[in-house]
């Protein structure tokens, strides 16, 4: 291993370099500043993640710090903003070290460059305790023009991105929740990938911010997320279960025991956005959407519910949605 | 012990009140909006406690975070910036109570209507280890006019706000750090209070924008935080200890045991602002300045040392300050 670094010898050699915007001041400063844009607003979303309950301590440092970044980039996708920097503070248990520390910084590196965004602040700090990560992002829309999820009306229809359940049955593959599942190899890689690193989907956002009458990122799990939106919007969401899109490797674990329908609507870690539109304008979305969107149903009048339908029966599920808390 | 409620019932009764404005949306959505101000650039700084670290698990819930508030806040004020809002995230222990969690809202509360400042969102989260939180402050300065830390020069006077070592001292008084200190209660309770309630001198901030030409918030020890801002700006500091700012209950223990020099000096938690500007500017500083302000030396050309002269003698300090880290 090699010596570690105080504080300020770590921020200098970690983390200055990620700090690309003059306003951040190679972080040697006490707050950074930044002119926002004229005519926008600010977007702003803070997650915090922690070791054991939200990513493994020994996933790879580059994925657990592009993933802390991509939770909150998915947040400002889903609601219509252009992401612009964030803020860290990283809390290192006893046993950091100066690789993992470098193998950190390397994956927020990596995202930064992809998403086009810089670390603007942050603190270091030590703790007794398993690693904690704290990330605020920033983001800018036009005035006014945050997708909220207050806002569905009956009529719209009801859409997401992507695929939905791969990354809670990569979390289950990788042993973290109960279950046991069989799956070819290249396929339980491909749902491993979905739970260590999500598609926060950046490209979506000029449609949702022109087109979408409500949208939110689904990180615990379609079934209750929806509800959530439902919920504020004061409206209630029917589903047709067999046009939640899912992806081969999703197909073949629900075709093996379909009992795994459950971790797939439910589950959490999709980092999709579900969204819904009024009809015309959803047809834009879907005609112009530069990933792959699919309707699975519409909103009708009601009370914050989700019904999910399959064969057009009720689906009861066992739980709403999995709740890192 | 109360029921203890799920996340979204805690963030409901805790959180959502403290969340005034409107592009907060009772923080039922994933992120939250505002115009920033025409004008202004947006200054944002970003501090993590952890329990047992930067504070004691057992102490008040309410002061827990006002603490964390404030040394935020404080940041915010040494850059000459009006606080306009905050993120927080909250790492719960497997022990916490509905009890804490509503005091610790209480305090909340009692901070964001002193400073005029509003919730905008956050996360909670529970941790397998210790009580941890991290705030993001947000605040605007008029454009181009954050106050740094580098922009010291040489000829420009030293000064700080209020009073150094108290923190540090009551930090000794309640067993946190090592070493005995004898003192009279009344004295000793208004050291804890340093201690526990720094207090942010935003009343400063406006006439540090217009005037000073570098400034830092004293975390980590006058000692410490001075190098760092003479390091930046690439100055040195001459600073007389006979002119450092003491409370009587400081100077109490200094008399009592001059050793406490090193602690008050080298100490943290002051909270107070360290600031230097050209003579005519500082004069019109200590004018006008709503808090106390207090000249204690000089900047001259040098490469980031600070020195400490008493009775005309270097003095050397055993260690520069302060690492929470």
């Amino acid at each position: 291993m090699s010596a570690r670094p105080g504080e300020d010898e770590l921020i200098a050699r970690y983390f200055a370099p990620l700090a690309a915007s003059s306003g951040a001041l190679q972080l040697t400063d006490d707050a950074a500043f930044f002119s926002p844009p004229a005519g926008c607003d600010l977007v702003v979303t803070k997650d915090a993640l922690v070791a054991g309950v939200h990513f493994y301590p020994d996933d790879a440092p580059a994925l657990i710090a592009r993933k802390a970044l991509r939770v909150n980039l998915s947040d400002l996708a889903a609601k219509g903003a252009t992401p612009f920097g964030y803020l860290l503070a990283i809390a290192l248990p006893a046993d950091w070290s100066a690789e993992w520390l470098a193998a950190f910084a390397s994956g927020l590196a990596m995202d930064q460059a992809e998403f086009g965004i810089t670390l603007l602040g942050g603190d270091t700090v030590k703790t007794p305790g398993p690693l904690m990560l704290s990330i605020t992002a920033i983001g800018t829309v036009p005035q006014g023009r945050m997708v909220r999820r207050a806002g569905a009306l009956p009529g719209d229809l009801v859409a997401v991105s992507g695929t939905i359940g791969d990354a809670a049955l990569g979390c289950k593959l990788l042993g973290k929740t109960t279950g046991h599942i069989e799956l070819a190899d290249d396929l339980a890689a491909q749902l491993k990938d979905r739970y260590w690193l999500p598609r926060p989907r950046l490209a979506l956002a000029p449609l949702l911010q022109d087109h979408a009458s409500a949208a939110m990122d689904v990180s615990d799990g379609l079934a209750g997320d929806l509800a959530k939106l439902c919920r504020v919007s004061g409206v209630e969401a029917q589903v047709r279960v067999e046009d939640v899109p899912l992806s081969l490797a999703a197909r073949a674990v629900l075709d093996a025991d379909d009992t795994c329908l459950e971790t797939i609507l439910g589950g959490g870690d999709d980092y999709e956005i579900v969204f819904t539109a009024a009809p015309e304008r959803m047809a834009i979305i879907t005609a112009q959407a530069p990933v792959p969107v699919s309707v699975i149903g519409h909103i009708s009048a009601g009370q914050g519910g989700v019904v999910f339908r399959r064969d057009g029966q009720p689906l009861r599920l066992l739980r709403g949605s999995y709740a890192h808390f």
